[in-house]
């Protein structure tokens, strides 16, 4: 036994799976060829079918268990490359090269996934074989008219919950982004209202000054009081809104997939409205997005390392962690099915 | 838990290792000096004692256990390169430097393992401290006159009864070795008879043409019938024989030596009469050889990362895979010593 | 099941852990700027405070588990990288930038540890929270006047009682370092006295003579009889001593503190009284040393990575294992809290 790590270890859980639509992939990059992603730990294969639908299977063959993703995809079935065993977007076996006789049997299907694309993402449902009751997240202002929509996708190295809390995040920015964003100096206390959603938690800042850093001035010259809200909602989604005028509006959401226990995948979609031409607006936030991604990557790296190192998180919290906790809840009972009663609203204040 | 692997997982036990004769080294590789290998996970060192004979120690002084692999051969006896402990072929305590009094005592003998050379290989029995009631496999054809005799060491990334099923599989060929062997068209039905031999199993496949690749053509040119048969022995052999014509004649022979549950050390001896002069047959024969042992090793550890990933084998078998699940049969109950009743003869239809 | 090694396999516990003072780094390695360290595995920041003290906590924000070593010291108090969360050298909370309300609070505490600072070293208490009943071992003759004093560190790759054993074992010597040290050969019977000291053991070798290998000729040139100790104390120290003659003294004194449980961070302090000018002692002592060191580097590793793949160790000693066995039991006795009584004096033949 460790004896020196023995008293600062905590055995917890991993990060709480939530059954849900998550993102797994931009439209563009399903074809027909078949392509391998990770969902919690899982394998799956995604192809095009012969009707151009996206589908996705366990990438599995139930034969020899090859990666059916070696494979190619004839006539819209895919084809194991160990011994040419053809599936369709059911999961339905439909050739055994070789073998006299039917290929159909139900010891042969491989597990499905239900697959959508919807809004420039391809989504799957977390659980093989269910018609799920519910559709994937519909993105607001996405491809609105007036509105620049940029979509990114980044390899974040930590669990769900902890790229949510960082994302929805506002005292780490003053250190993190120093400059890019909030200055911890001449801070000015504001109110914070939270709230429960439908499945959901939502921050909501009032008073909050336009924040001077670079991003701040880019896209709000005239400075001012700015309309500011985040929330997360289940089973994935991160989302940050910005009103900074009538004429400047900013939602990010991401949609955030566990690809392993510590690495999630980030898809994010950025609308933008401002009275800024659309070449100048994306050659603006795209490369501060990227350099305020990058600066989270490298701190969420180290904290999940050492999380990762103690076997648990030993967490101590504030008020001013708005949405952390009320996370890793709504989490919580969405994988464990035992829902609680909604929390009631709360307002604080934060130094900003 | 990981929820999303958790309901395609399976939790099987590693591949079953049955006690016997395994081959590790050519002859001409066992030298004087000290040679490290594994068996199954054991590390076990070789050398040539006093008279010449190879012989086989666990790799671990007794004294602070370090690898005697590491050392030299003095004498005859292999000496720890830390304090100068000296072994014999037998694992006897010969020499501790410094000390007064008799080295040679029980608790400081290192356990050996029965070592024989036949037919160029150097062959180890897997159990320490046994003297065995056989001997090791005798390779037919090897080295007889009028056969050429190809032997070749390979490194496969998967265990024993992967790298076996795959040796004797027919269906995959026209898949994995497209071109080179079989094509999946023009397919006819051939008959195939299974039977238990002693120790083993035989698939003997009616009525099959010369395969159409361009293994077939170079050694066969006339085509017509062969016969063909594919062969496991307990506990590592995976033989396949064609006889193409009364002139032709192959028996690829391989000895399977798991090194580590993932990694199997692959030791093919393959005699081959031909109406072909020897110098053009080593020139056709081994680069063939070579690039269908390339193609195999890419697809099984395509398969042995998968069956890793979800902790254990997951397959759906057909009549069409004849010899495989045989094959975990006999290593089950030769690993348990529990052995069960010949299985009866079967006959299938195949398509190839 | 493994069904080859298992037979061989001894499940034992890692080396036990002795709580006390152990060496992290050279004195002049504290700066200002954090510095992390592994003790036994636990990950621990140093740095020092506003009063230029040197301080040690564990490296771990109380926050969100981000590693302090990755931020700044501002004002004696080392700073989040994160948040921005402040602690003193205590592990007191001191700030947390957007908080209405106090910082300090008892759940925000980050565990420290006492730390000294003594002859050139920085030594940490290896409990977090303690107030020791004990100071830092003081090294013999390290600065005395006619000495000449080098400290040096390195990295072995063993367990602690795997380095103590081979820092303080005379027949592997003949081996590791032939040719440096002593020879194989002509080889003279000579006394061990065996003897429990407070807390450690010692060996005293009467009548051995000076050392044929370079080392000795360099030292003592003109040969005789020296007087040599070697000495064991808890929990971390391992120390040579020579007496070549009235004018020739060696102490060389290592502190060994287990990062991980294959790796022991080894700080030596050599003290040398030579009738040779200093400039040459130390051309001739550090590269010898640090050949030795190496040397011992290898066969530690050697012997780690077989320990490790054995699942544990499997030693045969005999009475010239001199102090292998007493280290092992210090160290359990002391990790258990379970003191057995001084073992007896013993006095042995050794052929050196």
């Amino acid at each position: 036994m460790n004896t020196q790590l023995e008293p600062h270890m905590k055995s917890t859980e991993n990060t709480a799976f939530a059954p849900g639509w998550y993102t797994i992939a931009a439209s563009q990059d399903v074809r027909p060829k078949p392509k391998r992603f990770l969902l919690n730990g899982l394998p799956i294969v995604t192809f095009r079918d012969a009707t151009g639908r996206s589908v996705a299977l366990l990438d599995r063959c139930s034969h020899r268990n090859a990666p059916l993703s070696a494979g190619r995809v004839v006539a819209g079935n895919i084809e194991c490359h160990y011994h040419g065993w053809q599936f369709d977007g059911a999961g339905e076996c439909k050739a055994i090269p070789g073998l006299c006789g039917a290929s159909e049997h139900g010891a042969r299907r491989v597990p499905s996934f239900a697959c959508r694309e919807s809004q420039g993402w391809v989504w799957v449902y977390s659980q093989a074989g269910v018609v799920p009751d519910s559709e994937p997240y519909e993105i607001p202002f996405a491809d609105q008219p007036g509105y620049l929509t940029i979509r990114q996708r980044l390899e974040m190295p930590g669990p769900l919950d902890a790229v949510a809390e960082n994302a929805l995040d506002v005292p780490h920015t003053a250190f993190v982004h120093s400059g890019l964003f909030r200055k911890n100096a001449d801070r000015k206390p504001l109110e914070v209202v939270i709230r429960a959603l439908d499945g959901g938690a939502e921050a909501q800042y009032i008073g909050e000054q336009r924040p001077e850093g670079l991003a701040g001035r880019l896209l709000a010259p005239q400075g001012g009081e700015v309309l500011h809200w985040d929330r997360f909602l289940l089973p994935c989604i991160a989302q940050v809104e910005y009103r900074l005028s009538d004429r400047t509006h900013i939602v990010a959401t991401t949609a955030l997939t566990p690809r392993t226990p510590h690495v999630t995948d980030l898809f994010a979609t950025v609308a933008v409205k401002a009275p800024i031409p659309n070449a100048i607006l994306r050659g603006v936030v795209k490369p501060v997005a990227m350099r305020i991604l990058r600066q989270d990557m490298e701190i969420l790296r180290r904290q999940t390392e050492q999380v990762e190192r103690f076997g648990g998180e030993e967490f101590a919290s504030t008020e001013i962690d708005v949405l952390g906790l009320r996370i890793k809840k709504l989490l919580r009972e969405a994988a464990s099915g035992k829902v609680g009663p909604l929390q009631e609203e709360r307002r604080i204040k934060m130094l900003v």
